[in-house]
């Protein structure tokens, strides 16, 4: 595919400038440039690595001297990382899946397919399952029984989807997503080890180990629309009523979410963040890589997490949290600092003892 | 399916009461359930949640006055979470796989399958794998070179089983669970910067950096009976003996297990936990989400370690631990308190310098 | 296959003494060695279980007094870790995949295969990809569009390559790999609270939700020679240039490597390590299990972190970090050190300042 500079700018509602007939075949970072690409130097700080690449036309930040870089055109773009949204999804070239169903595949003859759902060789469609328009199943994909998968998804290859599990439009799944296990949920036949250890903060008491029977998960899962699954995340079934992610909410690679976990909308939810069964995660929250939420709490809306925080109790909406156990980040930040002088005031303490007291070395 | 209230009451040992003849299609939460499901209210806090719903028929609390709550029929429980246990195995839909062996598969003629194994679309067997009575192999699973798998295993899409893998009886896997890679094993040909930092806490000292050589995996895995592993877990082969889980354990989601790693009976190993090379983990070990445990150090029986915590050193049985470093968990608790005042212990501290010692703000 | 002692101790360049025409058919632990084994044991410290088998032959430290051990023949070696190397690649048994492309494989006409590359069955290997001499593709892997793998490769069971990923020589791939995912990459269109609790640190000031536009990714991945990567691993391509790993670095099961990140020569990456978007690791670094490294962070040569580790600011070259967040470990190890004093230093401190001010408990 090549794009003329017209036709991006066009794209971005973004100023074209120069020689806006020429075409472009792929973007390219300014020092790496070459004629037929279009240099991304949307900082004035990227402009000087223009000159060690030989692009003729560049992306540029507004107001940008274009024609003092040596540039035969350009684009202007008042906020970068959205007009790369829009450039990226525009010259995309994808997977190169096939169009249509690969013979390889096994479509059950109970599965319904729009007319034009594609499904890469070796994916397997279960019985009852529903596929909306303009869907891609990619290689090796499985899809199981009953599950309902909305219009325009694109499941990479080797994603899986169990029975009961109900997504809605534009779904995206990374290579190996795997939604609709069982929830990880055992029992004891008299209260056990833990449920003493978790009462008492710590102290098992008298409860004597035993072995664990299963629940089993009878809910599903329920995504809205618009939402992506990273690569290898997992996502389990509810136990008895769904567990659900909301509208536009994304989900990085090694995700875990735990049975009955309700997501929100718009959440951004990093890499390896694991979500304890029945968590509740509002609106708008943003967890870090690596994040854990502990089971059964909330988790209010617009909450950001720094990576690797541990969010131990309900946070209320609105805040920012780092640490270990999850504190504020201000206050992290500043204990932290406190922290870092915690051996000399190990030091001053004795001193005044001894000055006080007339002690020495305490015991 | 459809169930009486007198047929799901016996099945748990509970108490049934009212119209016991009337069936039920499914169980619901309380206040979503219709005049099909039996509402699951097993505490007197959801007992008001019954009226936003429209059951006839519900499991409620022993000693719960049912009929006040407007119900046709009831079934009283004792361990509500252990009643769940005995009702949603009796109710599971289940992922409706087929019986018999798929034409698609690939099952080699040196394979051993019992009469009634089930054996899914796209899935592989290799030459010399046993499979026990009653295993349902799921769709596009891989079973390798001479792995042997128990009766009544149920593995769900995508699980990987490698060569030298040997599997009790009821085994679980969930949606891609991978059982038998190579452990993560490289030796430097001379003593390397890891080594000398070991030994000194720190100090890499003269160690030159160097490339890594693989130490091959010639062991196994071998689980017991009843083990449920968790979708994308992975364990490894041990070096020259097995890698070795126990009976009744359970693995969650995303666990990792390093070669050579020993754990006992009646675990429960949460989300995400990672186990590293060598580590021996006793029975009733209860680890919470994200915990970590060192290489080769022990962790005694009927540990319990809250979620996050980093075990680096041996743990004697019967402990409660929380923390990174993972501590006591009473006095993790208390040490998170001391933390927060440490700010003000700071002001204190110097305060108590400047009356004490006549000093300024010290260097 | 059986070797005679003579063979493995030329193949180790070690000192073979006594029957060396004695053949052994596997190695084992000195304990549990039977007469056809060749026990290991390296260290004085495991000569006495020697006594617990029946082993014949011995693989033992340099020194050793063999013949009092009751052995007809020995090897001794200097380095034992790193004759485990040459020792177990030698009579590595393998996973048993079959020669040649197996009929169910998925193999494009317009792959480009070398004439002794071997594909398992139900693999995929897409249009335009290319797959080096002698290279082994496992059963139900799939290599994506115009994919380039280079020669002696080895992908174990469902390994995922993308489009746009290059390997080079000698790759092993363990189950599940996935390489080649699309970064997870989002932005608003206005600026949003994550970039405001970034600047703050913490606070979300003005900044509105908003939902997030996907930033596709153009890049791709490209894997230097002798690169091994874990069970479940995930590395995302980059937005316009490649994600990057090198020659000799090894990445262990469920490693995330998120897009754009560069990772040097010879690094070992332990179990469930996260490294985010467009972090810079120089060669030679060793990351213990679960470590985490921030975004656009640089980690410099040779450094070594241990388990846990959340690295979150640039790290110069060389050294050895401990904690969350990261601290050199000498440090870290004093703080962790002082702060389980930290409830005693409170009453002390609370008892100077009744002294000196004459205070009861403060506020």
């Amino acid at each position: 595919m090549t794009y003329t500079i017209e036709e991006i700018a066009k794209a971005l509602g973004a100023t074209a400038l120069g020689d806006i007939s020429m075409t472009i075949d792929r973007a390219a970072e300014p020092a790496m440039a070459g004629p037929r690409d279009l240099a991304l130097a949307m900082n004035p700080k990227y402009a000087e690595s223009l000159a060690l690449g030989t692009a003729r036309a560049a992306m540029l930040w507004e107001g940008a001297d274009w024609q003092s870089l040596g540039l035969d055109a350009a684009i202007l773009v008042s906020r970068p990382r959205f007009a790369m949204a829009g450039l990226t999804r525009m010259i995309d070239p994808g997977q190169g899946f096939a169009a249509g169903i690969h013979p390889s595949a096994c479509v059950d003859p109970d599965a319904e397919l729009a007319d034009d759902v594609s499904v890469g060789p070796l994916a397997v469609i279960s019985k009852g399952a529903r596929i909306g328009a303009g869907s891609v199943i990619g290689p090796q994909c499985f899809v199981g029984w009953n599950a309902q998968i909305g219009p325009n998804a694109y499941l990479r290859e080797a994603v899986s989807i169990g029975a009961r599990v109900r997504i809605g439009a534009n779904f995206i799944g990374q290579p190996g997503a795997r939604i609709g296990g069982d929830g990880f949920s055992f029992v004891t036949a008299e209260s056990s080890t833990v449920e003493a250890a978790r009462k008492s903060l710590g102290d098992q008491g008298d409860a004597v180990a035993q072995p664990w029977t299963r629940i089993h998960s009878l809910g599903g899962v329920r995504i809205g629309d618009d939402v992506e699954i990273g690569m290898g995340a997992t996502i389990d079934c509810g136990t008895i009523r769904d567990t659900v992610v909301g509208d536009g909410t994304k989900l990085d690679n090694l995700v875990h979410l735990g049975h009955n976990v309700v997501i929100g909308q718009n959440c951004l939810i990093c890499g390896q963040v694991g979500i304890a069964g029945s968590a509740v995660i509002g609106n708008n929250v943003v967890l870090g890589g690596q994040c854990g939420v502990n089971d059964n709490i909330f988790i209010g809306d617009g909450v950001i997490a720094g990576g690797g925080t541990k969010l131990m109790s309900n946070v209320p909406a609105g805040r920012t949290m780092l640490g270990y156990p999850a504190t504020q980040m201000d206050k992290q930040v500043e204990l932290y600092k406190s922290q870092r002088r915690l051996p000399r005031l190990l030091r001053e303490v004795a001193e005044l003892r001894k000055a006080v007291f007339k002690t020495g070395k305490d015991d």
